[in-house]
C-alpha cells in the first residue's frame, strides 16, 4: 500500500527535525570546546564532533532521504515549508551522492592533518612544509568541481557552497570596481599628511569594564539576552543553536578596547540575524542564515555602519567613558572618532579596517580562482600572493607567515569562502541604502540616541526572518531592486575617508 | 563468509564508542541547560536531548547489538575491556528487550507529564492532583518489575537498576541496624541540653570569596582542573562527559557559606571518581561509576568524613576566614567545628544533616518497598510518610509539600534510587574504617596538612580506576574484606555527635 502524500510528509518533517537536533548538539559541542572546555578533554570532544557530523551527513545521503526526495519533490499537496526544505534536501543530496566516498574519507583526515600541521608552518614561515597539503587540497578541490559540476567558471562550484547563485562572471566585475577605486583611495590616505590621533586607544581598558560595555551595546542592538549569552574565546564567533539560543563570543585585549567593542557588536550582527529567522523554520534545514555572504552583510553593517558611524557614538561615547578608568579624558569625540576610524594597508587580514578589507579579500579570490582553474600551481603560490599584495595594498610580506600562511580557511580545504567577506560588505552598503532612505534619513538620529530597534526590525523585516528559503541575490533584489553594485560601498569609503583624513576625493558616480 | 571475532570485536569497540559520543554530547547538552542555557531555548533543547537519549537507546536494544553480543558473548578470544563491556551490553539488552515497546512510550510521555505538575503540586501541598500521575507511575513498575524479572522480593528488579547486585535481604538487615540505632541517638541530640552556637553560620559571605574558597578546597582534593570546570547551578550535581572532562557545579548562598561549601566537596567528591576512572574504558560501557551507591560514598565520604572532620579545619578555617568578610572573627575553631556540625530533626531531606539523612531514606526505602510489593496503595501514602516521619524522626509534617511531595524522583519514576543515597553512607564509612588503618592512623594529620593526595589515590587504587568493570559488592569486599555493615556508620555518628553534644552514650559494638 502506497503512503500518502500527507504522511510522507510528516515522516520527512520529522526526519529533518532529528537532524536539526543532531545538529544543534554539534553546535553546542562546539561552542564549548571554544569557550571553556576544560584542555585535556579536546582530543575525545573532537570525535564526539566527529560521531555527530557522520550523522548529520550519513541522513542527508541516506536512502529514506532519497525516497523523501523522490516523493515530495514537484507535488504541490504540501505545506510551503516543506516543499523549500525539501529542495534545500535534495540540493544536498545531489551534490553530496556524487562525491565519491573513498576519495572524501581521505580528504576529511588530509584537511585534519593539514589543520594541525598549518599553525607551527605559520609561525615559523615554512610553506615548504605545508606544501604538499595545499597541493593535495588543492587537487580534491579540482576533482571535486568536476564531480559536483558547475556552468561557466570552473570555481562557481565552489562559490556555490557558500553563496548559491554567485558566479565568478559577477563577482570579477564588483570585485574589479572595488579594486579600481580603493587601491588609489588607499594610495590617497596612506600619503595623507594628516593622520587621526590613536595614542588614547591604546591604553589599560579592565576587561570587566569592557565586558559590561559590550552588554549594554548587545543591549542596544535589542540582542535577546534571554535568548543568547556572552563569553570569551580565543577567535570570537556567534553561533545559532537555534533562534531561541544564539550565543555570542567576544574577547577583551585590556590594551586595546576596539577588540572587544567592534568583535561584539560584528557578532552581535550575526547573532541578531540569527535569533530572527521566523520560527516557522525551526527544524528544518532553513533555519540558518542563506549565505555566508548575507550573514557577513549583517555583521559588517552593524560593526560599521552603525558601530563606526559618529552618531553611534554622541550617546554611547559617554557610556564607554564612564566603564572605562580615564583613558578618554582629554579626549574630544571628534579626535575619538578619528581614532577609532584610523585606516592604512597592512599584511594581516584579520587586523585590517574597513578601507583596506576588501582588497585582502580579492587578493585571495584571485588566487583561489585562478588555482582551480590550473591558471596557477601551488608552488608558485608565495610570490603571487607576495606580487598582489604589492600591488593592491602597496606593502609587501617579508615572509610567509605575515603572507600566504596566514589563514587557517585553506588548509581545511574552505575555497570559495572568503569571497564572502567583502560580498557582505557590498551586500551592506547596498542594504545601507535603502535603509536610510526608508527612516527618511533619520537613521543618524537613531543612533545618537541609542534607538536601535528600527533598525534591527527593518533588517528583521528584510533579511532575518526569511532563513534560507530566499537565496542571497533574492533578498537583494527584493530589497534594494538591484544586483549586485559595489559602488555604494565605494562612495562611503571615500566619503568617509575623504572626511576622517580630511582628503580631497572626488566622488566617483 | 564468517567475519572473524577479531573482525567483530573491532566492529563492536567502534559501536559503543559511537554510543558513547552520542552520550557525551547528551550530557553536555544537559550540563549547558542547568549551568546558563538561555531560557527560552530550553524546550528546543529538550527535544535535542530526547533525540540523543533515542538514538543511545535504539543502539542499544538494535539486531545489530544482539549480533554483537550473540557472537562474543563466551568467547574467550577477546580482550578483558571487550568482554566486560559485551557482558554490561548484554545485560542492557536483556533488560530492555522485555519491555513492551508502546508502554514504554506511554511511560515515558507519563513522567514527562508527571514531572511538569509535580511542582505546583508540591507548592500548593495537593496530592490529590499529582495522585493519578503517580498511581499509573506505580502501576508502570510494579509491571516493570515483572517484565525484567527478579529473584526473592520484587523490588530488586528496582534495586538492580541502580546498584547491581543489591538485594531487599540485605537492605532489610542494615537499614533495619541504621534505624534501630539512630533513632534513639536522635532523640538524645534532640533532648541534649548543650546545643552548638550557629549564628555565625548565617552572616553575609559574599559569592565571588565563596568561590574562590571552593577553588582552592577542590584542588586540595587534588581535583585536575585541567579536566573539569566549575560553575552554578539551582540543583548541584557532578557531571563525567568522561575521565578527561568531569564539571562541578555549585551554588553560592550568601547568607549561609556551608551550602557551597559542602556542596562544592561533595560534587567534587563524585568528581574525583569519574576523574580518575582508568584511561582504558573510555569509550566503553564501563566508563562511568559503578553503581549510584558507590557514586554516593565517594560524595559523601569527602563531604562529612573529610569536609566536616574537625582536622581538615585546622587548616583550612584559616583559609576560609581570609575569604570572608569578618564573620568568623570571634569565632574559634571548636565553636566552628560544632557549628558546621549542628543536627537535628527535620522534614526535608536534602536540608536534612548527616546524622538524621539515613533516616529520612529509610523513609522512602520503605515505602517504595510496599507499594512495588502491594502491600501500600498511592492513595494511603501521605498518611503512610507522615506516621514514618513521625516514627524515625519525632516530626509530623503540617501538608504534603512538605512531606510526600517533596522529592521529584518519583514524578520521574526512580524507583529504588533512593537506597542509593544512604547506602553510599554505610559503604564510605567501611572504606573509612580500612583507609585509616592503610593511613597508619595518619589520616587526620593529613586533613591538617591539607594534604589530600594520599586520600585521593587511595580511593582511585580501591575505587575508582575500576569504573563499571567491578560491582559495587566486589569492591566493597575486596577493599574491606566485608559484606555491607552499617556498625561503621553507626559508630561513627555515635562518637560524633557524644562529642560534638557533650552527651554520654556508650558505644554498640
Amino acid at each position: 500500500m502506497t503512503k500518502s502524500v500527507k504522511q510522507t510528509e510528516k515522516e520527512f518533517l520529522y526526519y529533518v527535525k532529528k537532524m536539526s537536533n543532531f545538529k544543534e548538539a554539534h553546535g553546542l559541542m562546539a561552542w564549548d570546546l571554544r569557550t571553556g572546555a576544560p584542555k585535556k578533554g579536546a582530543s575525545q570532544r573532537a570525535e564526539v564532533i566527529g560521531t555527530l557530523s557522520a550523522q548529520v551527513f550519513q541522513m542527508s545521503v541516506s536512502d529514506e532521504m532519497a525516497s523523501f526526495i523522490d516523493i515530495l519533490s514537484g507535488t504541490d499537496e504540501i505545506d510551503e515549508v516543506t516543499r523549500d526544505s525539501v529542495a534545500e534536501c535534495k540540493k544536498a543530496y545531489n551534490k553530496q551522492k556524487n562525491i565519491p566516498e573513498k576519495e572524501f574519507q581521505e580528504y576529511v583526515v588530509l584537511t585534519s592533518n593539514a589543520e594541525s600541521i598549518w599553525p607551527e608552518a605559520k609561525e615559523k614561515a615554512d610553506f615548504d612544509t605545508f606544501r604538499p597539503y595545499l597541493e593535495k587540497i588543492v587537487e580534491f578541490n579540482r576533482s571535486y568541481v568536476e564531480w559536483v559540476g558547475y556552468e561557466g567558471n570552473k570555481y562557481n562550484a565552489l562559490l556555490d557552497d557558500y553563496e548559491p547563485g554567485l558566479t565568478v562572471e559577477t563577482l570579477d566585475r564588483v570585485f574589479g570596481d572595488l579594486r579600481d577605486q580603493l587601491v588609489p583611495l588607499v594610495k590617497a590616505v596612506t600619503e595623507s599628511s594628516y593622520q587621526p590621533e590613536t595614542d588614547f586607544l591604546f591604553k589599560h581598558f579592565p576587561a570587566d569594564r569592557q565586558e559590561a560595555f559590550s552588554k549594554i551595546i548587545l543591549e542596544q542592538m535589542n540582542y535577546d539576552f534571554e535568548a543568547g549569552r556572552l563569553d570569551t574565546t580565543v577567535h570570537p564567533f556567534a553561533i545559532g543553536l537555534n533562534p531561541n539560543d544564539v550565543r555570542v563570543t567576544t574577547k577583551y585585549d585590556e590594551d586595546d578596547f576596539r577588540t572587544a567593542v567592534f568583535g561584539t557588536i560584528h557578532e552581535g550582527g550575526h547573532a541578531l540575524y540569527e535569533q530572527n529567522i521566523s520560527e516557522k523554520y525551526i527544524g528544518t534545514p532553513l533555519c540558518s542564515g542563506t549565505s555566508m555572504g548575507i550573514h557577513e552583510s549583517q555583521s559588517l553593517f552593524w560593526e560599521n555602519f552603525v558601530g563606526r558611524n559618529r552618531a553611534f557614538w554622541e550617546k554611547n561615547y559617554v557610556l564607554l567613558k564612564e566603564q572605562s578608568s580615564g583613558q578618554f579624558d582629554n579626549v574630544d569625540l571628534d579626535t575619538f572618532y578619528k581614532g577609532i576610524n584610523v585606516a592604512g594597508p597592512s599584511l594581516i587580514r584579520i587586523e585590517a579596517d574597513e578601507m583596506t578589507y576588501a582588497l585582502h579579500i580579492i587578493v585571495r579570490y584571485e588566487l583561489e580562482k585562478a588555482l582551480i582553474n590550473g591558471d596557477l600551481e601551488v608552488k608558485d603560490l608565495p610570490k603571487a600572493w607576495n606580487d598582489k599584495m604589492e600591488e593592491y595594498l602597496g606593502v609587501r610580506p617579508s615572509h610567509d607567515g605575515e603572507g600566504v600562511l596566514q589563514d587557517v580557511h585553506w588548509s581545511g580545504g574552505a575555497f570559495g569562502y572568503f569571497p564572502s567577506y567583502a560580498l557582505g560588505y557590498v551586500y551592506a552598503a547596498q542594504l545601507m541604502n535603502v535603509l536610510r532612505k526608508d527612516m527618511n534619513e533619520g537613521f543618524e538620529s537613531l543612533l545618537r540616541n541609542g534607538d536601535l530597534g528600527p533598525v534591527k526590525e527593518w533588517m528583521t523585516r528584510h533579511v532575518h526572518q526569511y532563513g534560507k528559503s530566499k537565496l542571497p541575490l533574492e533578498i537583494l533584489k527584493e530589497t534594494t531592486g538591484e544586483e549586485i553594485n559595489a559602488q555604494y560601498l565605494i562612495d562611503y569609503l571615500k566619503s568617509k575617508y575623504s572626511d576622517v583624513y580630511k582628503l580631497n576625493i572626488q566622488q566617483a558616480k
